[in-house]
């Protein structure tokens, strides 16, 4: 039977998130004016203002982060040879079936070298760090890049989910033992943690994918998965640890404190990704529109004089006057448009700013002011003088009270099987999968393909941080369980 | 007879930018690790760390000026169809001599349509304006790009100044009237001063280009050239008043106020390049290395703490002590490698760090620091108590005194003259010529390649600012003049 249609008024989101969250993502995209997907090439879609204003700020936060932990900034071409594409052999098999290749240019025509749209850069930046680095004294050797890549995918775009050009960073590092290498990832997974779950109010968690679905070339790789609700995740960020496979055939070594030339351990990482904007709208907005932490909002706050024919210019004064007030410290905006003030809510409201100041004419009399937090709703009637202790008060609580929320119904997303049917079930009703399981190296490949086939969701992998679950056999051949892995739908 | 060849220091320069302006940027660029011209494709490079972050710096102070002037920000897809590419004619012919082209894609092969690799987004972005703007309410629309393009260049590539992919903002904008979009113009030209002499100290002059060396596809483009001393020039900035070249053929229309479609009135300006920053390390440079503005150092300050034998421990702990009270508010790093001083101070003042802290056992005995500026080798001994307030004093002053001295002979450079012969003589002086032109329409056209053929200089327009002066007749054909004109040779 159908849920009874919820009522959503008409100037805002027309689609329930619960009921159908394709239709609500959508309507989101379209009515926040965040993403055209109507540019005229397949898979290609604009960023509008608003959305690339926030993930300028998720950017800047990475930097920032990345810059501290001693990674420093690089600016690479975006075209790759070929020659160097396939020095790798892993790496060019995963990715050659998506890239797209420059072969002409201007008036002469052909090319002599087909050269490629980076789809990743470790191809064309190992060359140079092949020149760079030449002792210990250089190492570790910590750098990375905000750029975009381009993938020719074959599955659906959806906007700032999968796309065929997407921004992101990537970092790429060296060091002197394979042990320095494997600190480098767990202190990635540490930063993924501090900007998702932190900053953007994602809850995550980190797997070790399976050897059949780890990073073209790496010896492992750790991705973290975002449970998005009704069981279904979405990969974001991952780093790999690439040990010697890629030193080796780039040439990428250094003479040690022995005086003996050693090739670098490596690792790469890709924190930032457009991709994290999408499961954070997704993730936090409701059925009135986006909700944003606060530090990522655009306009972190909207004043909305309240208008009465004959009275508009005391309230309109006093408007500008608390503009004035708040601007030195946050992204405040007036609308004075000439909409209702009912529209403007939902404009406001639909785009996410945290904080709505009203002031009508009796607000005025009564030197008070009305705030309305976006998050949750909650209206307060605020004394003119206190406006900037509570504002900030409302600012340094904001995006904590939206975590709280986000993280509190995590681990019940979960669900632990010791039947195949169960796990069928579970899925189907929307949980993430817990069992144990033969191995996550190739011998458990054809296992994994079963649960695809009969159970309906992916193997996500060994999750890093702990395993709560003791499990005696494999779920799919009864086969003594190595490890306990998740299964789940995805994105 | 050739000039005395001047000492430099083995470890710094070697090439005086005085007698060898190339071989001393090319020194520069690879000794400071600024950018690396070995990667394996023609005309791409690499920019490096602390070239990285200086132009990072200056693209930010852009974004910010430009947001404070009503633009936003969009993030557009850097492929264009090539169907968009050609719907203004003489866009597409002045630029298709110049496009990369991607014509393959994956394992599918040929595309159905080429797609270009922007050079520039005109086409990409007037069909998303053709659907986003609708009416006057929507006007002055106004927007911005942060984003590379590429372009294939024949000339010498040459780091920051040429290049086939390089880094820039393009800002695009629609008026509902041919005067609001002069007004941009305006605007874009004082954006411009803002930033290059007022930020980067680089004296520039703003020209409205003969009509035969204008934006392909604009009504008139108005560029700044930098004098870059020995009379040569360099094309920053520019900014083109497109009128409705554009607007009718990619249909960027709005309902007027009287509820007529209208084509709207655009312009388009590329404020940000990588060009910039070269054109600021060459123009502030001098043979110990780069100058830099003191908001663009990568690192403000560099603490060099003097190490004798046996007497390291207190002087490393005050050095340390500095540190710490700086670091709150500068960009500070101290340097405590195994190089000697000496190769201390030549690594930090070829990387132009505007302070350079010395402390040694002497200084830590009369509780004094010395301070050494960076662009005027001026050393200032400091009582430790004083650090901070002369350290903001500095500060305050660096950026100030290097634009006095770049800006100081400004005119100098430039010589009016009145005959052919005095035009030639001048340009082989390494002056920028100031003449009578018959006309920058197309009618002068035969007239500038004379220019080209026996003065040796292009003609670079028609001065913006003022017309200083008058002349009587045309240089070249002695027709009476219809403007004064400048010509310089170019980089």
């Amino acid at each position: 039977m159908a849920k009874k249609k919820k009522e959503v008024p008409l100037t805002g989101i027309t689609v329930s998130k619960e009921e159908d969250f394709s239709g609500w993502y959508t309507e989101l995209i379209n009515k926040a004016e965040l993403a055209d997907i109507r540019y005229n090439i397949k898979g290609f879609v604009v960023y509008r203002e608003w959305a690339t204003i926030t993930i300028r700020k998720m950017y800047r936060k990475y930097e920032d982060l990345l810059e501290k932990k001693g990674h420093l900034p690089l600016t690479m071409p975006s075209l790759i040879p070929e020659s160097n594409f396939k020095l790798e052999a892993a790496h060019v098999e995963g990715f050659a079936p998506e890239v797209f290749w420059v072969t002409e240019a201007g008036s002469s025509g052909k090319l002599s070298e087909r050269l490629a749209l980076r789809p990743t850069s470790e191809t064309a930046l190992y060359k140079m760090y092949a020149m760079w680095i030449r002792s210990y004294k250089d190492l570790p050797y910590k750098r990375y890049l905000s750029c975009q890549v381009w993938r020719y995918e074959g599955k659906m775009t959806r906007p700032f989910f999968r796309g065929r050009e997407f921004h992101w960073i990537e970092s790429h590092n060296v060091f002197a033992t394979m042990e320095g290498a494997m600190e480098q990832v767990k202190e990635d997974m540490e930063t993924t943690y501090q900007m998702l779950q932190d900053e953007c109010c994602i809850p995550i968690i980190f797997f070790q994918r399976p050897e059949w679905d780890k990073f073209a070339g790496a010896v492992h790789t750790y991705a973290a998965d975002a449970l998005m609700g009704s069981g279904k995740v979405l990969q974001l960020p991952s780093t790999h640890l690439l040990g010697q496979n890629f030193s080796k055939p780039f040439n990428v070594n250094f003479v040690d404190t022995d005086g003996k030339e050693k090739y670098g351990y490596q690792t790469c990482y890709g924190p930032a990704q457009s991709r994290n904007y999408g499961a954070m709208i997704a993730y936090l907005g409701d059925d009135k529109g986006l909700i944003l932490p606060f530090d990522l909002a655009p306009i972190q706050i909207i004043v909305i004089p309240i208008l009465f024919k004959g009275k508009e210019q005391p309230v309109l004064k006093k408007a500008n006057e608390i503009l004035e007030r708040l601007k030195q410290n946050y992204s405040v905006k007036i609308d004075i448009s000439d909409e209702s003030v009912g529209s403007k809510f939902y404009y406001w409201e639909l785009r996410g700013v945290p904080i709505r100041i009203e002031i009508g004419p009796k607000d005025l009399e009564k030197n008070q002011l009305v705030l309305v937090k976006r998050h949750d709703g909650e209206k307060v009637i605020v004394k003119e003088a206190d406006l900037e202790n509570i504002v900030e008060e409302i600012a340094q609580n904001y995006t904590k009270e939206i975590k709280e929320k986000s993280l509190m119904d995590f681990e019940s997303q979960i669900e632990c099987v010791y039947e195949k049917d169960a796990a069928i079930e579970a899925i189907n009703n929307g949980k993430i999968v817990c069992c144990g399981f033969c191995s996550i190296d190739h011998d458990g490949e054809r296992c994994a393909e079963v649960v695809e086939k009969e159970i309906g969701g992916e193997v996500r992998g060994k999750r890093v941080d702990e395993e709560k679950h003791e499990f005696a056999t494999c779920l799919i051949c009864g086969k003594p369980a190595s490890c306990t892995i998740y299964i789940a739908r995805s994105y």
